[in-house]
């Protein structure tokens, strides 16, 4: 059975989700829709975006994934269509794709051709009135070229996704990106940059500086500190991620997302 | 597959959802269950009527809405089967249903054969005990009048729910019905109304009035108002909806259900 | 279609969930995800505990729960599958499986063969890494024996759940163990527990005090108490419940998790 998944900023408090899933089911019956999340930040299209490349790749080829956090809807952004390894994304150009435009190898096109969507198109609903329908004809097999023309993915929107970086003294600086439910900081520095600045393994001689605290050295695992200690160590992102064992680094070190990180070797 | 949804107003911290979820697929092994909303502020049934109207005709023909915002639970309020359009509708006789009574052309009975609930009837928890089991025989084919005796729609609850007003000196007057994620205010006010005093398109004339706040003319999109700034818009469920482009008019204008809305041409 | 349960402390803010459900489909492209709750407070088994006992005996024989509050993960804990009544349970060795285990009449696993795991196991996910893959074999109808070697029910983890007693004067004496979206409080006293003292049906020499409060008689449904009064009923779950028709008895009385109630005949 074809595999719907949404990710939206529409929150779950209103019918919006549910009406969705109405749409594409009435177009595809046998569709599964899946939630991915519905808590991006309003209009937040880099917080969507990197939800979406969290998610993505442990879904079976051939899912159809739909990405509906639009600020711009009903004004002539285009909404794309988007083919990477038997996956594809229905998402406006905005950016929130950009990491699967920045590793290549992928199809675009405009989606465009109205018979795909509802009679009737809204201002404000694209999520109902044209995402929804599309998705659904993609899972009962249309081919993405009968949507609208090509699209150059050189020529598509993309987000400037800030990025860690080497400074001079051989440090690597970046920033929290994201924030989870359980208050881990996940940060923009990579196991490649660590990598760069001679940093693999535990390393005790690892400091992490974050809102004024320092952590040392580089945990495998959350129970490697004390409950209520703090420790860094690489999360299932293959990022740098900073925790509180049974607690909230969020909460306990004020951060917010952008809030500096700095890893050095002593 | 048959699709089942499910509006109420459980929330998603108990296992509530996920028990009636159980039930519905120990009758009907190949149900689809979709969940159109469970934020519905508690007991509040013209909330829940409100997000029922929206979302059901978006579901495909032979879809079964089930709708637990029950005050009454284990009283003597009946619980309804009505079937209108091809769907049919599980709720309490608590007005919940009144947009599809108010339309017509409905069958209702009233859901009193035991035989479909579970063998243990809990007085407080009914959406697991008898809404969850006979949506799931309906499911499953059983025809909406083995449930029980039929019932006249005349003689059912209705809720009186607040309509906008045209007034002596030509304003249409109203009051905020909802608000969404995205602090956007739905009004009570249809394009009907702004019809009949004269306002159709986007018209600089118009002003609307709510909650201390004045906005001119009426846009198409969020995005015909600057960053940060006030519109109004026809929004996608056909009501005057009020809206911060990029923003929330709930915290912007400090407005809540029932702060009066006007409209006047000037 | 064979269904997979889950229940977690993940929130549906992140991606957690949905990769799960991905990763599940991914090896089982039939199976049908219901989530329990995702909303346990986060590493608190006794509470996913306790949901999960209300929930389970609600799906049909054959569904695997997958139940992930796992405050150890990446440490040496051990992760179990538990065959309980053809259900089959997925869950750390950290006493969230109490109930089933003190029921007795369990099989149960170390699950261990890192064959039906994702190549890569991370350190902070195994809920993507471990359940999911195993959720999806099993419900793809690998037999549970096939995950690792047998474990000794009587060797697992148990957590030291409160329960209620009965004084020598005669009272029932427990606490609240939950409190619901509605802020019903759940408490640790069972109706064996009110028989043990006397108290059968509605009696009205029966006093329950909470939180410096005292209601009078136990009610058969929230209607019985006029709106805004307090009431105490046997719930749901076959526990004594303390409720506020219409309102909170959660804010009406100040109570959290663990506040003493106290049941007497006068």
């Amino acid at each position: 059975m074809p595999i719907v998944t949404l990710l939206t900023d529409f929150g779950l408090s209103d019918e919006y989700v549910g009406v969705m899933k109405g749409v594409i089911l009435s177009v595809c019956p046998d569709a599964v829709t899946i939630d991915i999340t519905h808590a991006v930040s309003p209009q937040d299209t880099a917080e969507g975006a990197f939800y979406l490349q969290a998610a993505w790749p442990y879904f079976p080829e051939g899912t159809i994934h739909t990405v509906v956090v639009d600020p711009g809807v009903g004004s002539r952004r285009a909404i794309l269509a988007v083919r990477r390894q038997g996956h594809i994304f229905l998402a406006p150009d905005n950016g929130i794709l950009t990491g699967l435009l920045d590793a290549g190898d992928v199809e675009a096109v405009r989606v465009e051709n109205r018979q795909y969507f509802l009679p009737d198109v809204s201002r404000t609903f694209h999520g109902r009135d044209i995402f929804a329908p599309v998705a659904g004809y993609l899972a009962r097999g249309l081919d993405m070229t009968a949507l609208g023309p090509p699209a150059d993915p050189e020529h598509l929107v993309r987000l400037d996704v800030p990025r860690a970086v080497i400074t001079a003294d051989g440090a690597a600086e970046g920033a929290v990106m994201a924030m989870d439910h359980f208050g881990n900081l996940m940060t923009s520095i990579t196991t490649d940059h660590l990598k760069e600045i001679g940093c693999t393994g535990r390393m005790e001689q690892v400091r992490v500086h974050v809102g004024g605290h320092r952590i040392t050295g580089i945990s495998t695992r959350y129970t490697d500190a004390a409950p209520g200690a703090p420790l860094a160590l690489i999360g299932s992102r293959n990022c740098l991620e900073i925790s509180v064992n049974r607690g909230s680094a969020r909460d306990d070190f004020g951060a917010e997302k952008g809030t500096p990180v700095r890893v050095v070797i002593t």
